[in-house]
């Protein structure tokens, strides 16, 4: 650039910049967590802010560099949630472990991350303890949310700290988070987020057509920090200065009801199953929640009944969503003043491309009213996974989700399954996505899953999995499907489960369901 | 980094994406114009991203390559956007000019930002001559918006166009804008944005808490993009979207009224002069304006007669803002949500911060309640001026801007005067700005002006201009101010004016007023 150029200013997009500007801007608006003894523990923005510096501090002494990883295994909480900035804002990644998956994996990933401390909340110590002693690199084990046994708690050290780290000095496409995906389709891997992505990851959800928050906002984060970031709420909430509500370990219908009318949350965020809860307290002990303008889902398909009880039971809008781990993890997002469609996962806001390709990763010819295999492009979108020498993209720079989706004229998505999904019956594919979608449409269907059952003649045959809410016969499951569905589609047998079994992500756990079903 | 960590995609924040996603996923969505000739120009955003990119491979037939400034002098049109994407998509600098500067002045700065090529609108085709005249270096001139004597029309080249120039293969802190401050006080200085600025800019600004722009929104952009990149709507409107509705040259009440209907435009943009011509025009010939739901406006101070009477009269929505050149351009933004207060300017976005200092640049140690002179930092805010050796901002990275402020307890900012308005009398500071907001807040007051007038006696002592639109006598003007300001702030004299002179950007050009009153 010749120096006749004037410049703009060098402004490196890294978190710590939201936790200052709600400090700043919002020093009193709170982070609100349901505590396990049932109280609720609120913080204003600068005082945690001014915590996390601390535990920044703490960790520092311990010897944590730039860099390194550091493991967290915790429920949604206020100390989480320090411990999120400390490490980050110091430079450090954050590894956030999902405590529903085994020890035994969580040991493993431990290894592969090299984190020398773990910290964890105190309910969490036992599993804390297996995973210490599988993965040997772990030296230290700080409690939060409590005390532990064979945990020191962070709460005295920090109670001590006088000082604090430096916050911020690292280029913006330094590491912030890693975290493994769910591995309900393949080995879990680890997908490392920098302050450069995680930021404007946070910018495209805050979005008027996307997330919308706003400062006026209480915004519910019913999905996990330990899986794929809580959809980003631990920023975006703060880089708005919305109050933040975590619910702690407990998401039940019963526990988020109370937490919804006691912070007045406007927003509340999770998967559809989490919804379901809800809505079966409010049928089952009535109440109503008239704080709460919308709900935003994502991470499985959202049955169109479960979406008409929660529109019709709660009053609030239901936004749908599409994302994965490697998306940071939002994709899709349906904008606030499109119609409800359960179908429909929304639109790419900008700086987020899709593409529908063919099986070999062909770019199809037709991209609209064709179902393909989906395909995306950005800056929060995963290049290469931890620990990998090959990149996770093509060559033209496009990731492979492993989503089949159909995009219509207007630019909305909708996820039509699983490229692994698909049941191969008589050498030609079955979409198990599309045979549930139609099921699911049943008011009496709370849950739906159709997967392949081995066969000797055609190799596999689909059968159907369902959970309901109410008398459905047979013959109601399958006369649902007729002349909606090819008849070769159609189910071979139906199962009746009394509660489908669900992955550590709230998804549908379809490797258990082909474990205990598929064999034939 | 080592090796084990993972990656991010690199995705270069440049602005031909912003076009790129609007012609793939809002393809009909229209950039519509007002022409001269009365009639309206519609263009699908899909359609003019292919021109755009025929425009470039004009430019680049004719030499100009990255880094190269091309000038514009063009009114709000469909083809002032094209060629700004063209120009900035090959990695160009589009040099605005502002019409209502001196042909004298623009020579100057197209000497200095050594532009080869000029392209302006056919009705400014004799300013463009004039400009030739005065900048040699500048070689060609291309007519958009119609044909003119002395250029040669950019159409028909378009027309034989065939092949496009590559875009966005330049790194995203490449210039791609250069635009000169108004100058009102002081000498005309070069701002060069960046992709990266205006980028981060836009996103900043589609904040549910900002902006809020929607791909449902049909927006009016009433100010010009020939200053200070039209507040940014030629970015925004298409990373979203919306409907961009330009007028051309008429920003006049009833071109506006007209085009607000025909066009079912949800917001509208501009400085509040603007809008008191729109509510005028209604208020004498009626009408309503349905679709309109809110009018951002910034600029300059708004009068809360004037707030009151367009969200009285046009039952819409104000938003306040402030911006300025060196900002690209917005600063801070009310939000939808906050309630309506003429006096406040809105609040930070994340992405910018706010600091009060001293004259001397020294922050105070109180940042709320308090008076001070405003200083910025942020990625979208100026470093260095085109063409400057030296840095604009200080040691610690802030810029100064010249404005005093007061920011409230919830982070809103108050502009309460320029600087460089002060007046000195008696030793003393008299701030113009906070008598100004005492006088417009009568009714009868359409615009106030303080300014100094040299004195034997105090140095300068304090005079009223005012524009009425009522009655209105001098004892109520003078009465207004009593217990309000202190006594020896009271105006020495009071001047009516038909109309206020209006500075090239639409503010109140004081440096106009002070040559014909200020003597003494």
């Amino acid at each position: 650039m010749p120096m006749i150029d004037g410049e703009m200013q060098a402004y490196a997009l890294t978190l710590d910049k939201f936790i200052d500007h709600a400090a700043k801007w919002r020093p009193n608006a709170k982070v609100v967590t349901a505590r396990d003894d049932g109280g609720i523990h609120r913080i204003g923005y600068a005082e945690l802010r001014d915590r996390a510096a601390r535990v920044s501090a703490v960790l520092a002494a311990m010897g944590v560099e730039t860099g390194q990883r550091v493991a967290t295994l915790a429920w949604n909480s206020q100390a989480h949630v320090e411990a999120w900035y400390a490490i980050m804002g110091m430079g450090a990644v954050c590894h956030t472990l999902n405590p529903r998956v085994t020890a035994e994996q969580l040991a493993s990933m431990v290894v592969q991350s090299a984190a020398r401390i773990l910290i964890a909340s105190a309910d969490l110590a036992p599993l804390a303890g297996q995973i210490m002693a599988g993965a040997p690199g772990l030296r230290r084990l700080l409690i939060i949310d409590g005390e532990a046994e064979g945990g020191e708690a962070l709460e005295p050290m920090l109670a001590a700290e006088r000082g604090t780290a430096a916050w911020g000095r690292f280029d913006e496409t330094a590491p912030c988070g890693l975290c493994f995906t769910s591995g309900t389709t393949g080995a879990p891997k680890g997908v490392t987020y920098t302050h450069r992505s995680s930021y404007l990851h946070t910018l495209r959800a805050l979005q008027a057509d996307v997330m919308a928050i706003t400062g006026e906002d209480s915004v519910l984060a019913a999905v996990p920090m330990f899986h794929a970031n809580a959809w980003g709420l631990p920023f975006a909430a703060p880089a708005v200065g919305a109050k933040l509500v975590l619910p702690g370990r407990h998401t039940d219908g019963a526990s988020l009801a109370r937490l919804i009318a006691a912070e007045a949350v406007t927003m509340a965020v999770g998967v559809p199953t989490v919804w379901l809860g809800l809505v079966e307290h409010l049928e089952a002990h009535g109440g109503a929640l008239p704080s709460l303008k919308r709900i935003l889902v994502g991470g499985a398909p959202m049955p169109p009944a479960l979406m008409e009880r929660i529109e019709g039971r709660l009053g609030a809008k239901v936004q749908t969503s599409w994302g994965m781990t490697e998306l940071s993890p939002c994709g899709t997002v349906a904008p606030l003043g499109a119609p409800s469609a359960a179908a429909l996962s929304g639109r790419p806001a900008v700086g987020l491309d899709l593409l529908l390709t063919d099986a070999d990763g062909v770019a199809l010819a037709e991209q609209r009213d064709v179902e393909g295999h989906l395909r995306v492009r950005g800056a929060s979108v995963v290049e290469r996974y931890f620990g990998a020498d090959a990149s996770a993209t093509d060559a033209d720079g496009w990731f492979a989700t492993g989503d089949l989706a159909r995009i219509d004229a207007e630019g909305n998505l909708t996820i039509t399954g699983r490229a692994k999904d698909l049941i191969k019956s008589g050498g030609e594919w079955i979409n198990p996505a599309e045979i549930e979608a139609v099921v699911c449409a049943l008011p009496e269907v709370s849950l739906a899953a159709v997967i392949g059952r081995c066969d000797p003649k055609w190799g596999e045959r689909p059968i159907l999995l369902v959970e309901t809410q109410g008398e459905v016969s047979d013959e109601a499951l399958l006369g649902s499907l007729r002349g909606r569905v090819a008849s070769w589609w159609m189910p071979d047998a139906i199962y009746r489960l009394p509660r489908m079994p669900l992955a550590a992500t709230g998804k549908i756990d379809k490797i258990r369901l082909r474990l205990e079903f598929g064999a034939g």
